[in-house]
């Protein structure tokens, strides 16, 4: 289970990532189901402590060995990532609705997600930091899929209307390059049209960086 | 366990919802505890499908009975509201570290929290978006407890350095008002200082409104 192969064993690593993502991926999509019906369920006292028992059990299996490091700090061979711990798009985070982002190297990212009852800020409304956080993490897909990657420097984002709980799209674009920057735009897209709009400021890591830039 | 209590009960309807708080804040607790081990855990695939099949129970017994409305969309008595199913702050949402947010009618607003491996963006840090969710929600408090309430407009992000997972510290203030608009800042503090700036312009609701603004 551990993520970190011994380099001289004679393992596919790729069908390894696929063992390990069909033992991690529905245990995830179980804690989502739970995550929603935390905020969603209406049971009486007395089945909402049985619920906690049952999760309570699930916890003392998972935790008889804990991780050393995160899985940010997770390498595979090759300098290829798989950010399953991402809360935006992790596979195992249950945090994550998750999001599965569609890029091409023109710098251009797009998803549909569905936003359900835990991500509710003003009633009937995805939070608006909810809607800050889909936005800058599929930025980040756009400006890396155009081979410019990069911290956020800075990020605005201007909320046109209330983006409604359900199923939404986002689309975001490189917009120009300049050095070590490279500006980015986003939205997300409602039943009723554009919901928020962001733009954001990423800057180039030193080791993507050309003489000169 | 409903929500809405019958107008002409004779029930008390704070040590309801305190009732109500003692039921559901321990199954969010274990529901965090999981969504945490769900990133770092590292026991063996037998392991993990029992922890699923524990969580599925669980799901299976909240499933029973599900609310026609979500937590949002709920008052009580007297304009009051309880943000249970809020994302940053919620007692009944996973997702929420919970923050718990102290404010006061000068405007200021303030926490101290703590991000695990789930709010983990580039590796060891918060995720930028996180920082951005949590920067929103307490903007949010400032202008309320001003008495300046509203729909964030403009959200803007400057990222100073990264956020470190771990403690952390939120600050938010007013800056300024002018007619329907509010300007609140506010700040996240790490170990090495301010890792994040957030500046937010809100809109004062027509409820709040008087004339001539």
């Amino acid at each position: 289970m551990n993520w970190h192969l011994p380099s001289d064993a004679p393992v596919d690593e790729t069908a390894e990532v696929e063992r390990q993502a069909r033992v991690w991926r529905p245990l995830a999509a179980a804690a989502r189901e739970l995550v929603d019906l935390c905020v969603m369920s209406d049971v009486d006292e007395d089945e909402v402590r049985a619920a906690q028992a049952d999760v309570e059990a699930a916890v003392a299996r998972l935790r008889k060995v804990r991780r050393t490091q995160t899985l940010g700090q997770e390498h595979l061979t090759g300098g290829r990532r798989r950010p399953w711990g991402n809360p935006v798009i992790g596979l195992r985070n249950p945090i994550a609705p998750p999001i599965e982002v569609h890029s091409d190297p023109s710098g251009r990212a797009e998803a549909d997600f569905h936003c359900g009852p835990a991500f509710e800020g003003p009633p009937g409304l995805v939070h608006g930091g909810v809607v800050s956080l889909v936005l800058d993490q599929v930025l980040g897909h756009a400006v890396g899929a155009a081979g410019r990657p990069g911290m956020t420097g800075t990020l605005t984002i201007v909320y046109r209307q209330g983006t409604p709980l359900g199923d939404l799209r986002i689309e975001a674009w490189v917009d120009r390059e300049d050095g070590i920057k490279t500006w980015a735009k986003a939205h997300i897209i409602g039943p009723n049209g554009v919901t928020a709009e962001a733009e954001g400021v990423f800057i180039l890591p030193r080791a993507f960086r050309t003489e000169g830039s």
